[in-house]
């Protein structure tokens, strides 16, 4: 799919098929995610990829019953690697980086989603001590994005945007 | 262009030609990141378009000397929203969501110039408080990154990246 058609044609998706993604797909959102830019290419990420039907409810439980958690064919969960964008970068990079790079990787992952058919939902709002738990999370990781990928059983129609004229300025505010 | 072109293709770009960029190219790069996802579709980010060569090189200093924000044709100065995000979602919204709203439109920007034949760099490495003068920007204004936007003068071979079996996990870590 053209960059700009996929762009255009994302949404969240929160309800989906029962069926299964091929491993070949997955693969193709991995790779896609991998090829994020990051800070000074440290790539202070990991990803999760949860397909047990016990642990997607669990986080869905975690992320105060989402329910596209829990019917996903897989869950994506993107952690931060805290302890190595701090290393390179001080607390900018801890509390910054890390969390610019991962949010890069999750949209790549997205609109690749998208072109390949499939739909998902960028989940924000959930429990962390508990997500970390459910993953068996080291300390230094932080679960920061949960995204259910799978088929799409709705079709929801474009969202509003704010238009241009509110959220751009010409050389200052 | 193919949106797993794009992927594969973009690159930090950190020299450019001294050519201007026609209105419409850099409204395709505008819309791109209105269109990226953001928590509960806040869109908690504005966008500075800084074109006025002292400003780029204000803002260049600002960055460290960082010589492509003075070089490039055109700097996007993004912003995260924090009373915005802050208004919807409290601490999580200030120092999360906003945070990787405005990443997911720098990413949307990213790949769709390298799809038009633009070259980016993310750059997240400045002091912030000169940012916010020479921009500015109101207190609400957090600047998160700076795209230095041009024609190409470099096409650097892809950087390597950490391989799946290192940073994917199955199930749990």
């Amino acid at each position: 799919m053209e960059l700009a058609s996929a762009i255009k044609a994302r949404r969240s998706i929160r309800t989906f098929k029962k069926q299964d993604i091929p491993q070949e797909t997955i693969n193709e959102l991995i790779e896609a995610a991998l090829l994020a830019p990051s800070a000074g290419n440290v790539q202070s990420w990991a990803f999760v990829l949860v397909k047990e039907p016990d642990t997607k409810q669990a986080l869905s439980k975690a992320a105060l019953g989402q329910s596209p958690v829990a019917e996903a064919s897989v869950v994506f969960v993107v952690c931060a690697d805290e302890k190595r964008a701090q290393q390179s970068y001080g607390e900018r990079g801890r509390t910054l980086y890390c969390i610019q790079d991962t949010a890069a990787a999750t949209q790549n992952i997205l609109l690749t989603a998208c072109s390949l058919g499939l739909g998902t939902c960028w989940v924000g709002a959930f429990k962390e001590a508990e997500v970390r738990k459910i993953i068996k999370a080291p300390e230094e990781m932080r679960p920061v994005t949960m995204i259910p990928v799978g088929y799409p059983n709705e079709f929801p129609p474009a969202r509003s945007r704010r238009p241009a004229t509110e959220v751009v300025y010409h050389e200052n505010f």
